[in-house]
């Protein structure tokens, strides 16, 4: 296999029953998911897009994180954000306006 | 939030019919990640451990993946493979014996 540059993790989680904080799924996830796969295969980047059950910061959902960089995105809610996160990533930087803070 | 110094993901794919290649989750994928939360907190690693959909190497199954070295492992069937690849990991090195070839 060839490994990917970029690998890039949706949170897809979902509660059954409940509503708490998060629940990715419910906020979207399935769709950007999409979008985010058709516009990094746009703009020619090597990457994975992978869907994750819960990543334990639900009160951010959407959440999205990037890796090798270890970029924790929240309340990635539009494909304007989406768009916005890929720039930076093409641009070799960090989208603050939706980075989750330490 | 504090992000984790390491993202372990373990591929938790199914296939609800049909057989194919893969369904890491058929061949033990959620016992290896309960494996590994717990064994990655004795050791006191600073890790997040994350299920995932379909990671698109399903022949390689179980796989797991560890971030930021983008190190992809496969066949992790036991709990010595487990141990092998932490060891390695506390280590900063590959564990040879599960990688998954370029």
């Amino acid at each position: 296999m060839k490994k990917p540059t970029y690998h890039i993790l949706v949170c897809n989680s979902f509660r059954g029953a409940g509503d708490a904080n998060g629940a990715c799924k419910k906020k979207g996830a399935p769709q950007l998911m999409q979008y985010i796969t058709e516009e990094a295969t746009d703009r020619g980047l090597d990457v994975a897009v992978t869907s994750t059950g819960c990543l334990n910061v639900c009160s951010e959902g959407p959440v999205i994180v990037i890796h090798p960089d270890n970029l924790w995105y929240g309340k990635v809610e539009t494909e304007d954000a989406i768009d916005e996160i890929l720039d930076a990533l093409e641009g070799g930087e960090i989208c603050e306006k939706y980075l989750i803070s330490d």
